[in-house]
């Protein structure tokens, strides 16, 4: 499962926003199926609202933006086995850089319809 | 003037971060000049501490995401002139469909150097 081609849907504020923004290296050493299967595995987590994320092939930048119902949500994700496997593989292997940013959602709004 | 290539750095938490995600219409009607002239505008108001913005143009979907000290540097932004023509047309024209999400941030970590 790949993260969709549109804005995520999200309930009314406050909920949680995890903002991974990464420089990709050149070494694929399956990164492709990795990432799908994290899109995967934190849909079905609980407290999990919704994912954005966007690479360019030209430069390699992406941003990843996942929601949460809370910090408890995403402490249960960060520790998950799986996700832990590939945490370590991003460190190592995949991101020359990154940050991460954990954030409160106090407002939102999309386009009118 | 772009985003640049890679993750933005930014003072200790807590500041703001504002997250567009947005697909693209079909039209272009001086889009890239305007998206470039947005982030230059945007790098020069007070309060402005970096900005991150990826588009895959093989699906029309975009994130950006700009941080700032607090919601008064949001608001001001918001209200610029030319900042308000540029929103105006991507309503109208650039944008068939966007999600604005105002957070704010409460941790950050980056890959260790």
């Amino acid at each position: 499962m790949s993260a969709s081609a549109k804005p995520a849907r999200t309930p009314e504020p406050p909920y949680h926003a995890v903002i991974f923004t990464s420089t990709r290296t050149d070494a694929d050493r399956g990164y492709g199926a990795v990432a799908d299967r994290m899109v995967e595995l934190a849909s079905r987590q609980p407290g999990f609202l919704g994912i954005e994320s966007v690479r360019d092939p030209a430069t390699g930048l992406g941003i990843t933006v996942s929601y949460w119902t809370g910090e408890d949500a995403i402490r249960a994700w960060r520790q998950d086995a799986e996700h832990r496997v590939a945490q370590e593989a991003g460190k190592s292997v995949w991101y020359s850089d990154y940050q991460m940013r954990i954030a409160k959602v106090e407002r939102a709004y999309g386009k009118p319809a």
